[in-house]
């Protein structure tokens, strides 16, 4: 079928409303960030919670609390830990020692927290919740329903990374690759998009669970605008690119922790990629695509062919809790 | 041994700096809120994260972060879940359902979420961390180091209740016994000392994991003081008191989810007393004891017979894992 025509029969199928939630139980998928994770919030959480929607971030006055703490300027964290009975105490003062210096990386400071124990067998070692407290940046003001045709897309370094390290360390593939994950803060790159393209700048997103895919299509949704991406553009490490090649997986899907999308204005997108690329580890940044008026809610590649496909929604979970 | 030598000779260990973490591996003891907690957060958190402490709630300017969310006057709160494939939607929807009932009832936006799914098998159905966000009440400077001899101790209604309510629903005792939790709100009673108390006011305690004993033991501590109980005046159910004598447990150590301990100037505690009572669920609270200036950093409690006996910290778990 046309690439174009199968992107405006699905159309109707992405502009419907909220997804109810069907299924009797949880299943991974749930937690992979695509549609059944947007399912499970949007059909379930939301409605049950009374609340329009669950982002993970929220404006209070002109406070912002959220689990991702770069689209603001951090103040303070929480850090609530729930610990598996038998875990060894050098290990867990290893991973709280690395949170510190993460913290103090950042420039955040760790403000209060709280400890659960529960027995052998009824956790996975250590699982972490943090909450970040900020102020809200007055350079910006960011939305992600502001996209308009022409925006800029930029992601701020190679993507794939974090989700392929993970995959080869798990050992289950039989791989070997010098994989190694982006984890670091972003708040320099932000810091940096902010201080040249402020007011320009539509909207950012770190691409952690479900890649940058999900996030290009979290946009054009939210904007009701579609999403053009140059497959040649894309910045990926030719370790990360063969690994998920031999396993049958596009990066695009694969889990980040160290790299956002930005969506600029045409006018103030090059010199907001000069900037990027000068903050640390943002080295490879590059400009991806453009933001089109139609077929609005969908995600196109154009393939290094002159091809074009749909980049739908992650469906299932290619690589289970990573982040 | 005569009871107050006995307290004096614990007076060097009560004294001591903060305790080490010798500990090879995490226990369910480390989760109980007793001694081994105060080890894991005060001689193994805290340093490794280089913080002078790490308390379940901080000021930030003139907010509050808090895991808590009664001393402040609440904003919002954040909901992270973690879920274990396989739980059932209907039970996840009937817990957020009465999470957003109890916010509600709170006074309480829920703004922001995340969630997780792990594998089957690690995690016990549901795991949820809240983070609340707060403003400072400008009524009342609250410290944990404030307390001065001729102090009074309120606690809000009857003891034990959440505890006994949970260790006889899991039925590994064979007992029955009409004995309802207690988990509610505390914003109103809180409400009703700082309009009535407001200055007069030190401190204040929810009392839930290594119950009333624990907090009493906390705070004398932090101010130096000792802290002197009449047992007769401690509020408890008859049904709780029966359950836990046959358990051989007291119930200063059992965990409450609804019931806060406040310490107030002399002056002002009758009236306090009086509006606490007056708050929804808060009808049985009483005055039972208060603070003195010797034997420093200890909880000594007045039996009915005219002894006196030490209140030690909670040392190992009653009852794993109830909140």
């Amino acid at each position: 079928m046309d690439p174009e025509r199968h992107a405006l029969e699905l159309i109707d199928r992405v502009r419907s409303k909220a997804p109810r939630f069907k299924d009797d139980r949880i299943t991974m998928a749930h937690g992979a960030g695509g549609k059944a994770s947007r399912a499970l919030v949007e059909g379930l959480l939301a409605p049950a919670l009374g609340v329009h929607d669950l982002d993970d971030a929220a404006a209070v006055g002109e406070l912002a609390l959220t689990t991702d703490s770069f689209v603001v300027r951090p103040l303070a964290v929480t850090v609530s830990l729930v610990l598996e009975e038998g875990l060894r105490a050098d290990e867990l003062r290893a991973q709280v020692e690395s949170m510190a210096a993460a913290a103090e990386a950042a420039g955040v400071e760790i403000v209060a927290g709280d400890t659960k124990v529960v027995e052998r067998g009824r956790c996975d070692g250590i699982y972490v919740t943090t909450t970040g407290l900020g102020r809200l940046d007055p350079r910006a003001q960011l939305s992600p329903a502001s996209l308009e045709p022409g925006d800029r897309i930029l992601v701020s370094g190679s993507i794939g990374d974090h989700g392929t390290a993970v995959m080869l360390a798990r050992g289950e593939f039989e791989l070997e690759a010098p994989v190694e994950s982006d984890t670091r803060s972003l708040w320099p790159a932000v810091d940096a998009l902010l201080d040249t393209a402020g007011p320009s700048l539509r909207a950012m997103r770190d691409a952690t669970r479900g890649g940058v895919a999900t996030v290009l299509n979290e946009l054009a949704r939210s904007s009701g605008v579609a999403i053009l991406v140059q497959e040649a553009r894309i910045p990926v490490k030719p370790e990360v690119a063969g690994a998920c090649e031999i396993l049958g997986i596009d990066p695009m899907y694969v889990a980040n922790e160290g790299k956002l999308v930005a969506f600029v204005a045409p006018g103030a997108a090059e010199a907001a990629l000069a900037a990027l690329r000068c903050a640390p580890g943002c080295e490879d940044a590059n400009e991806i695509g453009e933001v089109q008026a139609e077929p609005a809610g969908l995600v196109l590649v154009e393939t290094g062919f002159g091809g074009r496909r749909v980049m739908d929604m992650l469906v299932g979970d290619p690589l289970p809790r990573i982040c």
